[in-house]
Protein backbone atom coordinates (compact mmCIF):
# COMPACT_ATOMS: atom_id res chain seq x y z
CA UNK A 1 0.00 0.00 0.00
CA UNK A 2 2.45 2.58 1.12
CA UNK A 3 5.25 2.24 -1.51
CA UNK A 4 5.81 4.54 -4.42
CA UNK A 5 6.87 1.86 -6.77
CA UNK A 6 8.74 4.19 -8.77
CA UNK A 7 11.29 1.31 -9.78
CA UNK A 8 11.07 -2.31 -9.69
CA UNK A 9 14.00 -3.79 -8.70
CA UNK A 10 14.39 -7.54 -7.52
CA UNK A 11 14.25 -7.92 -3.89
CA UNK A 12 16.51 -10.32 -2.11
CA UNK A 13 14.54 -13.15 0.02
CA UNK A 14 15.97 -11.87 3.56
CA UNK A 15 14.49 -8.48 2.59
CA UNK A 16 10.83 -9.53 1.47
CA UNK A 17 11.01 -11.09 4.54
CA UNK A 18 12.24 -8.27 6.52
CA UNK A 19 8.86 -6.51 5.02
CA UNK A 20 6.63 -9.63 6.44
CA UNK A 21 8.38 -9.24 9.76
CA UNK A 22 8.48 -5.61 10.27
CA UNK A 23 4.66 -5.39 9.46
CA UNK A 24 4.62 -8.58 12.14
CA UNK A 25 5.96 -6.19 14.69
CA UNK A 26 3.61 -3.66 14.32
CA UNK A 27 0.30 -5.83 14.39
CA UNK A 28 1.24 -8.46 16.72
CA UNK A 29 4.12 -7.56 19.44
CA UNK A 30 4.31 -4.63 21.95
CA UNK A 31 7.62 -2.67 22.35
CA UNK A 32 9.68 -4.75 24.68
CA UNK A 33 8.20 -7.87 23.48
CA UNK A 34 10.61 -10.86 23.51
CA UNK A 35 10.74 -13.06 20.41
CA UNK A 36 9.47 -16.49 19.62
CA UNK A 37 13.42 -18.29 18.98
CA UNK A 38 14.71 -18.45 15.28
CA UNK A 39 13.67 -21.73 14.83
CA UNK A 40 10.10 -21.26 15.25
CA UNK A 41 10.41 -17.88 13.55
CA UNK A 42 11.29 -19.36 10.18
CA UNK A 43 9.44 -22.24 10.94
CA UNK A 44 6.50 -19.41 10.93
CA UNK A 45 7.61 -17.82 7.87
CA UNK A 46 8.83 -20.64 5.90
CA UNK A 47 12.20 -19.69 5.21
CA UNK A 48 15.55 -21.04 6.04
CA UNK A 49 17.41 -19.92 9.31
CA UNK A 50 19.90 -17.99 7.15
CA UNK A 51 17.02 -16.19 5.41
CA UNK A 52 15.59 -15.59 8.85
CA UNK A 53 19.05 -14.44 10.41
CA UNK A 54 19.82 -12.05 7.90
CA UNK A 55 16.47 -10.27 8.10
CA UNK A 56 16.65 -10.19 12.06
CA UNK A 57 20.12 -8.52 11.20
CA UNK A 58 18.53 -5.75 9.12
CA UNK A 59 15.84 -4.98 11.47
CA UNK A 60 18.60 -4.97 14.04
CA UNK A 61 20.61 -2.15 11.87
CA UNK A 62 16.93 -0.25 11.60
CA UNK A 63 16.39 0.04 15.19
CA UNK A 64 13.45 -2.19 15.01
CA UNK A 65 14.89 -5.00 17.51
CA UNK A 66 17.00 -5.57 19.97
CA UNK A 67 19.50 -8.47 20.48
CA UNK A 68 20.81 -8.91 23.67
CA UNK A 69 22.66 -11.74 25.46
CA UNK A 70 21.16 -13.64 27.63
CA UNK A 71 17.67 -11.88 27.28
CA UNK A 72 17.25 -12.74 23.52
CA UNK A 73 15.35 -10.63 20.20
CA UNK A 74 12.97 -8.10 21.86
CA UNK A 75 11.09 -5.23 19.86
CA UNK A 76 13.00 -1.54 20.14
CA UNK A 77 11.76 1.24 21.51
CA UNK A 78 11.26 4.22 18.88
CA UNK A 79 14.74 5.76 18.52
CA UNK A 80 15.28 8.60 20.85
CA UNK A 81 15.60 11.90 18.96
CA UNK A 82 18.97 13.83 20.35
CA UNK A 83 19.61 16.96 19.22
CA UNK A 84 22.97 17.58 18.20
CA UNK A 85 22.93 20.74 15.69
CA UNK A 86 24.22 24.13 16.18
CA UNK A 87 22.88 26.27 18.71
CA UNK A 88 22.75 23.13 21.02
CA UNK A 89 25.56 24.39 23.16
CA UNK A 90 28.22 26.91 23.03
CA UNK A 91 30.51 25.03 24.77
CA UNK A 92 30.93 21.78 26.34
CA UNK A 93 29.31 21.55 29.97
CA UNK A 94 27.12 25.03 29.81
CA UNK A 95 24.46 24.57 32.58
CA UNK A 96 21.46 22.82 31.56
CA UNK A 97 23.78 20.63 29.57
CA UNK A 98 22.92 16.63 29.25
CA UNK A 99 26.61 15.82 29.50
CA UNK A 100 28.55 14.79 32.89
CA UNK A 101 31.99 15.11 32.78
CA UNK A 102 33.90 11.55 34.45
CA UNK A 103 37.11 11.82 34.24
CA UNK A 104 39.98 14.13 32.60
CA UNK A 105 43.48 12.93 31.38
CA UNK A 106 46.45 15.45 30.13
CA UNK A 107 47.77 13.14 27.56
CA UNK A 108 49.23 13.35 23.31
CA UNK A 109 46.24 13.10 21.37
CA UNK A 110 45.70 10.93 18.62
CA UNK A 111 47.59 12.92 15.08
CA UNK A 112 44.77 13.87 13.25
CA UNK A 113 43.64 15.53 16.91
CA UNK A 114 46.68 17.30 16.85
CA UNK A 115 46.56 18.27 13.51
CA UNK A 116 42.78 19.42 13.54
CA UNK A 117 44.00 21.53 17.03
CA UNK A 118 47.56 22.44 15.09
CA UNK A 119 49.49 21.40 18.39
CA UNK A 120 52.22 19.90 18.14
CA UNK A 121 52.66 16.30 16.76
CA UNK A 122 54.00 15.31 20.58
CA UNK A 123 51.93 18.24 22.46
CA UNK A 124 49.75 16.99 25.36
CA UNK A 125 46.37 18.35 25.91
CA UNK A 126 43.27 18.16 28.49
CA UNK A 127 41.07 15.55 27.09
CA UNK A 128 37.71 15.17 28.81
CA UNK A 129 35.63 12.34 29.04
CA UNK A 130 32.08 12.91 29.38
CA UNK A 131 28.78 10.71 29.07
CA UNK A 132 25.70 12.14 27.41
CA UNK A 133 22.11 11.09 29.42
CA UNK A 134 18.51 11.44 27.84
CA UNK A 135 15.80 9.98 29.79
CA UNK A 136 17.68 8.07 32.09
CA UNK A 137 19.66 6.23 29.20
CA UNK A 138 23.36 6.49 28.34
CA UNK A 139 23.23 7.52 24.39
CA UNK A 140 27.04 9.16 23.98
CA UNK A 141 29.96 9.19 25.49
CA UNK A 142 32.59 11.51 24.40
CA UNK A 143 36.40 12.54 24.62
CA UNK A 144 36.66 16.37 24.27
CA UNK A 145 40.03 17.40 23.46
CA UNK A 146 41.71 21.09 25.00
CA UNK A 147 44.50 22.63 24.16
CA UNK A 148 46.60 24.32 27.09
CA UNK A 149 46.61 27.32 24.64
CA UNK A 150 42.49 27.32 25.44
CA UNK A 151 42.70 27.35 29.34
CA UNK A 152 46.16 29.14 29.77
CA UNK A 153 44.81 30.27 33.05
CA UNK A 154 43.77 26.53 34.96
CA UNK A 155 45.43 26.17 37.53
CA UNK A 156 47.81 22.98 37.88
CA UNK A 157 46.97 22.75 41.77
CA UNK A 158 43.71 21.02 41.12
CA UNK A 159 43.65 17.20 40.79
CA UNK A 160 45.31 15.95 38.18
CA UNK A 161 42.54 14.19 37.00
CA UNK A 162 38.91 12.80 37.72
CA UNK A 163 35.57 14.73 37.48
CA UNK A 164 36.37 17.77 39.72
CA UNK A 165 39.48 18.21 37.25
CA UNK A 166 37.18 18.25 34.31
CA UNK A 167 34.98 20.43 35.37
CA UNK A 168 37.83 23.10 36.24
CA UNK A 169 39.04 22.43 32.27
CA UNK A 170 35.16 22.67 30.66
CA UNK A 171 34.92 26.14 32.95
CA UNK A 172 38.15 27.53 31.62
CA UNK A 173 37.04 27.05 28.41
CA UNK A 174 33.89 28.45 28.73
CA UNK A 175 35.70 31.72 29.37
CA UNK A 176 36.57 32.06 25.88
CA UNK A 177 33.71 34.06 23.70
CA UNK A 178 32.70 31.12 21.35
CA UNK A 179 32.67 31.76 17.50
CA UNK A 180 30.16 28.87 15.99
CA UNK A 181 31.17 25.12 15.77
CA UNK A 182 30.92 22.66 13.01
CA UNK A 183 30.12 18.84 13.33
CA UNK A 184 29.97 15.80 11.09
CA UNK A 185 28.49 13.04 11.99
CA UNK A 186 29.74 9.47 10.22
CA UNK A 187 29.24 5.44 10.97
CA UNK A 188 31.54 4.25 13.55
CA UNK A 189 32.25 1.25 15.39
CA UNK A 190 32.47 1.38 19.33
CA UNK A 191 35.72 1.30 21.09
CA UNK A 192 35.96 -0.99 24.31
CA UNK A 193 35.55 1.81 26.56
CA UNK A 194 32.80 3.58 25.01
CA UNK A 195 30.93 0.05 24.25
CA UNK A 196 31.22 -0.53 28.38
CA UNK A 197 29.90 2.88 28.82
CA UNK A 198 27.18 2.48 26.54
CA UNK A 199 26.16 -0.93 27.57
CA UNK A 200 26.84 -2.47 24.29
CA UNK A 201 29.36 -4.82 22.72
CA UNK A 202 32.74 -3.70 21.40
CA UNK A 203 32.83 -2.92 17.60
CA UNK A 204 29.13 -2.32 17.83
CA UNK A 205 27.60 -0.08 14.91
CA UNK A 206 27.54 3.79 16.21
CA UNK A 207 27.13 7.16 15.05
CA UNK A 208 30.42 9.31 15.48
CA UNK A 209 30.13 12.94 15.69
CA UNK A 210 32.84 15.27 15.38
CA UNK A 211 32.46 18.71 16.61
CA UNK A 212 35.43 21.76 16.36
CA UNK A 213 34.97 24.26 18.55
CA UNK A 214 35.83 27.84 16.83
CA UNK A 215 37.40 30.83 19.10
CA UNK A 216 39.77 33.43 18.32
CA UNK A 217 40.10 32.60 14.65
CA UNK A 218 41.43 28.73 16.22
CA UNK A 219 40.29 25.59 16.85
CA UNK A 220 39.62 26.19 20.38
CA UNK A 221 38.39 22.34 21.17
CA UNK A 222 37.75 19.12 19.41
CA UNK A 223 34.89 16.99 20.78
CA UNK A 224 34.58 13.26 19.20
CA UNK A 225 31.40 12.18 20.43
CA UNK A 226 30.48 8.41 19.94
CA UNK A 227 26.19 8.10 20.04
CA UNK A 228 24.25 4.42 19.99
CA UNK A 229 23.24 3.87 16.54
CA UNK A 230 20.43 1.35 18.11
CA UNK A 231 18.65 4.03 19.98
CA UNK A 232 19.49 7.18 19.25
CA UNK A 233 18.41 9.48 16.06
CA UNK A 234 20.62 12.41 15.84
CA UNK A 235 18.47 15.71 15.06
CA UNK A 236 19.80 19.39 14.35
CA UNK A 237 18.05 21.77 12.63
CA UNK A 238 17.06 25.45 12.62
CA UNK A 239 13.61 25.31 14.48
CA UNK A 240 14.00 21.93 17.01
CA UNK A 241 13.91 18.75 16.35
CA UNK A 242 12.17 16.61 14.22
CA UNK A 243 9.30 15.31 15.93
CA UNK A 244 8.67 11.99 13.97
CA UNK A 245 7.87 9.37 15.92
CA UNK A 246 8.37 6.39 13.62
CA UNK A 247 12.03 6.14 11.84
CA UNK A 248 12.47 6.98 7.91
CA UNK A 249 13.13 3.60 7.35
CA UNK A 250 9.66 2.31 9.46
CA UNK A 251 7.61 5.05 6.66
CA UNK A 252 9.85 4.11 3.73
CA UNK A 253 9.79 0.38 3.99
CA UNK B 1 51.50 6.57 21.67
CA UNK B 2 48.09 8.56 20.85
CA UNK B 3 45.80 6.52 23.12
CA UNK B 4 44.56 8.74 26.23
CA UNK B 5 44.61 5.91 28.34
CA UNK B 6 41.53 7.47 30.41
CA UNK B 7 40.00 3.89 31.62
CA UNK B 8 42.00 0.65 30.62
CA UNK B 9 38.99 -2.14 30.06
CA UNK B 10 40.06 -5.24 28.50
CA UNK B 11 39.94 -5.71 24.50
CA UNK B 12 38.85 -8.52 22.39
CA UNK B 13 41.36 -9.99 19.99
CA UNK B 14 39.87 -8.82 17.17
CA UNK B 15 39.88 -5.25 18.33
CA UNK B 16 43.75 -5.55 18.79
CA UNK B 17 44.39 -6.76 15.81
CA UNK B 18 42.18 -3.96 14.18
CA UNK B 19 44.36 -1.22 15.86
CA UNK B 20 47.17 -3.71 14.47
CA UNK B 21 45.86 -3.93 10.89
CA UNK B 22 44.85 -0.01 11.19
CA UNK B 23 48.79 0.92 12.19
CA UNK B 24 49.54 -0.95 8.74
CA UNK B 25 47.44 0.56 6.41
CA UNK B 26 48.66 3.73 7.28
CA UNK B 27 52.21 2.56 6.46
CA UNK B 28 52.58 -0.26 4.05
CA UNK B 29 49.25 0.39 1.95
CA UNK B 30 48.13 3.14 -0.20
CA UNK B 31 44.52 3.80 -1.20
CA UNK B 32 42.62 1.58 -3.58
CA UNK B 33 45.19 -0.77 -3.50
CA UNK B 34 44.23 -4.55 -2.70
CA UNK B 35 44.90 -6.44 0.55
CA UNK B 36 46.30 -9.80 0.65
CA UNK B 37 44.16 -12.67 1.36
CA UNK B 38 42.02 -13.59 4.33
CA UNK B 39 44.89 -16.49 4.43
CA UNK B 40 48.06 -15.02 4.28
CA UNK B 41 46.73 -11.73 6.38
CA UNK B 42 45.84 -14.40 9.11
CA UNK B 43 48.91 -16.20 8.65
CA UNK B 44 50.49 -12.79 8.92
CA UNK B 45 49.62 -11.60 12.21
CA UNK B 46 49.19 -15.20 13.93
CA UNK B 47 45.20 -15.06 14.53
CA UNK B 48 42.52 -17.22 13.57
CA UNK B 49 40.57 -16.78 10.36
CA UNK B 50 37.39 -15.76 12.42
CA UNK B 51 39.55 -12.64 14.66
CA UNK B 52 40.21 -11.73 11.19
CA UNK B 53 37.09 -11.53 9.92
CA UNK B 54 36.01 -9.22 12.92
CA UNK B 55 38.61 -7.28 12.28
CA UNK B 56 38.48 -6.71 8.94
CA UNK B 57 34.36 -6.12 9.24
CA UNK B 58 35.27 -3.55 12.50
CA UNK B 59 37.56 -1.63 9.40
CA UNK B 60 35.17 -1.83 6.87
CA UNK B 61 32.39 -0.39 9.21
CA UNK B 62 34.80 2.20 9.73
CA UNK B 63 35.21 3.19 6.35
CA UNK B 64 39.36 2.23 6.04
CA UNK B 65 38.46 -0.72 3.89
CA UNK B 66 36.18 -1.63 0.93
CA UNK B 67 34.94 -5.05 0.05
CA UNK B 68 33.84 -5.34 -3.36
CA UNK B 69 32.16 -8.65 -5.31
CA UNK B 70 35.26 -9.90 -7.78
CA UNK B 71 37.17 -7.14 -6.77
CA UNK B 72 38.58 -8.36 -2.98
CA UNK B 73 39.06 -5.74 0.10
CA UNK B 74 40.99 -2.43 -1.12
CA UNK B 75 42.18 0.31 1.16
CA UNK B 76 39.38 2.75 1.02
CA UNK B 77 40.20 7.15 0.60
CA UNK B 78 38.79 9.27 3.42
CA UNK B 79 35.46 9.83 3.31
CA UNK B 80 33.60 12.56 1.68
CA UNK B 81 32.24 15.41 4.07
CA UNK B 82 29.07 16.08 2.53
CA UNK B 83 26.92 18.74 3.58
CA UNK B 84 23.60 18.17 4.89
CA UNK B 85 22.88 21.16 8.11
CA UNK B 86 20.62 24.04 7.98
CA UNK B 87 21.16 26.40 5.31
CA UNK B 88 22.24 23.82 3.14
CA UNK B 89 19.18 24.09 0.83
CA UNK B 90 16.44 27.11 1.03
CA UNK B 91 14.08 24.09 -1.52
CA UNK B 92 15.18 21.00 -2.90
CA UNK B 93 16.30 21.86 -6.03
CA UNK B 94 17.60 24.90 -6.54
CA UNK B 95 20.42 26.31 -8.56
CA UNK B 96 23.55 25.10 -7.73
CA UNK B 97 22.27 22.21 -5.63
CA UNK B 98 23.82 18.50 -6.41
CA UNK B 99 21.00 16.71 -6.28
CA UNK B 100 19.87 15.31 -9.56
CA UNK B 101 15.59 15.06 -10.12
CA UNK B 102 15.36 11.51 -11.74
CA UNK B 103 11.34 10.64 -11.25
CA UNK B 104 8.20 11.64 -9.55
CA UNK B 105 5.25 9.75 -9.08
CA UNK B 106 2.01 10.35 -7.73
CA UNK B 107 1.29 7.46 -4.77
CA UNK B 108 0.13 7.28 -0.95
CA UNK B 109 3.03 7.59 1.11
CA UNK B 110 3.81 5.27 4.11
CA UNK B 111 1.74 5.98 7.33
CA UNK B 112 4.75 7.94 9.32
CA UNK B 113 5.28 10.33 6.20
CA UNK B 114 1.74 10.99 5.65
CA UNK B 115 1.36 11.62 9.77
CA UNK B 116 4.80 14.19 9.81
CA UNK B 117 2.71 16.09 6.40
CA UNK B 118 -0.51 15.91 8.07
CA UNK B 119 -2.49 14.24 4.70
CA UNK B 120 -5.12 11.82 5.14
CA UNK B 121 -3.68 8.31 5.40
CA UNK B 122 -4.81 7.71 1.37
CA UNK B 123 -4.03 10.75 0.45
CA UNK B 124 -1.18 10.86 -2.72
CA UNK B 125 1.56 12.88 -2.71
CA UNK B 126 3.86 14.27 -5.73
CA UNK B 127 6.90 12.18 -4.94
CA UNK B 128 10.17 12.94 -6.44
CA UNK B 129 13.08 10.83 -6.58
CA UNK B 130 16.86 12.73 -7.19
CA UNK B 131 20.05 11.38 -6.82
CA UNK B 132 23.07 13.86 -5.36
CA UNK B 133 26.11 13.58 -6.84
CA UNK B 134 29.35 14.45 -5.24
CA UNK B 135 32.80 14.45 -6.78
CA UNK B 136 31.41 12.17 -9.76
CA UNK B 137 29.43 9.51 -7.34
CA UNK B 138 26.12 8.55 -5.94
CA UNK B 139 26.31 9.42 -2.54
CA UNK B 140 22.64 9.34 -1.69
CA UNK B 141 18.93 8.99 -3.04
CA UNK B 142 16.24 10.72 -1.96
CA UNK B 143 12.23 10.46 -1.74
CA UNK B 144 10.93 13.46 -1.31
CA UNK B 145 6.92 13.71 -0.40
CA UNK B 146 5.28 16.95 -1.77
CA UNK B 147 1.64 17.39 -0.59
CA UNK B 148 -1.10 18.84 -3.39
CA UNK B 149 -1.47 21.33 -1.13
CA UNK B 150 2.30 22.94 -1.54
CA UNK B 151 1.91 22.68 -5.22
CA UNK B 152 -1.47 24.34 -5.90
CA UNK B 153 -0.81 25.33 -8.98
CA UNK B 154 0.65 22.71 -10.37
CA UNK B 155 -0.06 21.59 -13.65
CA UNK B 156 -2.18 18.27 -14.48
CA UNK B 157 -1.27 18.90 -17.84
CA UNK B 158 2.72 18.11 -17.66
CA UNK B 159 4.02 13.85 -17.99
CA UNK B 160 2.81 12.38 -15.28
CA UNK B 161 5.80 11.10 -14.23
CA UNK B 162 9.84 11.03 -15.54
CA UNK B 163 12.24 14.17 -14.58
CA UNK B 164 10.39 17.07 -16.47
CA UNK B 165 7.60 15.89 -14.03
CA UNK B 166 9.79 15.65 -11.11
CA UNK B 167 11.12 19.35 -12.10
CA UNK B 168 7.72 20.77 -12.23
CA UNK B 169 7.16 19.41 -8.47
CA UNK B 170 10.17 21.56 -7.10
CA UNK B 171 9.59 24.62 -8.97
CA UNK B 172 6.38 24.90 -7.95
CA UNK B 173 7.33 24.00 -4.25
CA UNK B 174 10.60 26.94 -4.46
CA UNK B 175 7.34 29.56 -4.78
CA UNK B 176 6.45 29.11 -1.01
CA UNK B 177 8.58 31.40 1.11
CA UNK B 178 10.52 29.04 3.36
CA UNK B 179 10.76 28.78 6.96
CA UNK B 180 13.57 27.01 7.58
CA UNK B 181 13.78 23.14 8.01
CA UNK B 182 14.89 20.39 10.64
CA UNK B 183 16.77 16.91 10.24
CA UNK B 184 17.63 14.32 11.53
CA UNK B 185 20.17 11.76 10.98
CA UNK B 186 20.00 7.49 11.79
CA UNK B 187 21.46 4.17 10.79
CA UNK B 188 19.50 2.53 8.12
CA UNK B 189 19.87 -0.48 5.94
CA UNK B 190 19.47 0.21 1.92
CA UNK B 191 16.66 -0.39 0.41
CA UNK B 192 16.83 -2.82 -2.58
CA UNK B 193 16.11 0.28 -4.83
CA UNK B 194 18.51 2.74 -3.10
CA UNK B 195 21.42 0.54 -3.01
CA UNK B 196 21.08 -0.13 -6.45
CA UNK B 197 21.41 3.61 -7.37
CA UNK B 198 24.21 4.25 -4.91
CA UNK B 199 26.19 1.06 -6.14
CA UNK B 200 25.80 -1.10 -2.76
CA UNK B 201 23.86 -4.14 -1.95
CA UNK B 202 20.15 -4.04 -0.21
CA UNK B 203 20.75 -3.83 3.39
CA UNK B 204 23.93 -2.29 3.47
CA UNK B 205 24.22 0.25 6.47
CA UNK B 206 23.41 3.80 5.63
CA UNK B 207 22.78 7.01 7.01
CA UNK B 208 19.64 8.00 6.45
CA UNK B 209 18.50 12.08 6.61
CA UNK B 210 14.97 13.00 7.04
CA UNK B 211 14.39 16.50 6.47
CA UNK B 212 11.07 18.19 7.39
CA UNK B 213 10.61 21.69 5.11
CA UNK B 214 8.44 24.15 6.62
CA UNK B 215 6.37 26.93 4.99
CA UNK B 216 2.78 28.65 5.74
CA UNK B 217 3.17 27.32 9.09
CA UNK B 218 3.42 23.85 8.06
CA UNK B 219 5.26 21.08 6.70
CA UNK B 220 5.45 21.74 3.26
CA UNK B 221 7.81 18.98 2.69
CA UNK B 222 9.32 15.85 3.55
CA UNK B 223 12.65 14.29 2.39
CA UNK B 224 13.73 10.63 3.20
CA UNK B 225 17.48 10.87 1.66
CA UNK B 226 19.61 7.57 1.87
CA UNK B 227 23.62 8.27 2.19
CA UNK B 228 26.28 6.08 1.58
CA UNK B 229 27.67 5.24 4.88
CA UNK B 230 31.02 3.58 4.02
CA UNK B 231 31.76 6.92 1.84
CA UNK B 232 30.27 9.69 3.33
CA UNK B 233 30.85 12.32 6.77
CA UNK B 234 27.48 14.55 6.72
CA UNK B 235 28.93 17.71 7.99
CA UNK B 236 26.45 20.70 9.46
CA UNK B 237 27.07 23.77 11.01
CA UNK B 238 27.18 27.22 10.99
CA UNK B 239 31.06 28.09 9.69
CA UNK B 240 31.21 25.45 6.95
CA UNK B 241 32.18 22.03 6.96
CA UNK B 242 34.54 20.50 9.32
CA UNK B 243 37.89 19.71 7.28
CA UNK B 244 39.71 16.78 9.23
CA UNK B 245 41.00 14.63 6.63
CA UNK B 246 40.84 11.72 8.61
CA UNK B 247 37.74 9.61 9.76
CA UNK B 248 37.42 10.29 13.75
CA UNK B 249 37.36 6.40 14.64
CA UNK B 250 41.34 7.11 13.15
CA UNK B 251 41.73 9.77 15.23
CA UNK B 252 40.81 7.99 18.18
CA UNK B 253 41.74 4.81 18.02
Amino acid sequence: MGTTQLESVPEPKYWHLKTVLSEALDSEFTVGEILPNERDLAARFGVARATLRQALEQLELEGRLQRRRGVGTTVAPPRMGVAVGPGQRAWPGMPGDDWQPADCAFAVPPAAVAAALETGREEAVHTVRSTRTTRGQAVAAELLYVPQASVPELSAIDAPSGPARARAVLRELQRLEPEGHDSAVELGSARADDAKELDRLPGAPVLVVTTRYLAGGRTAALSVATYRADTCRLTFGDSGSVRIEDGPERRAS
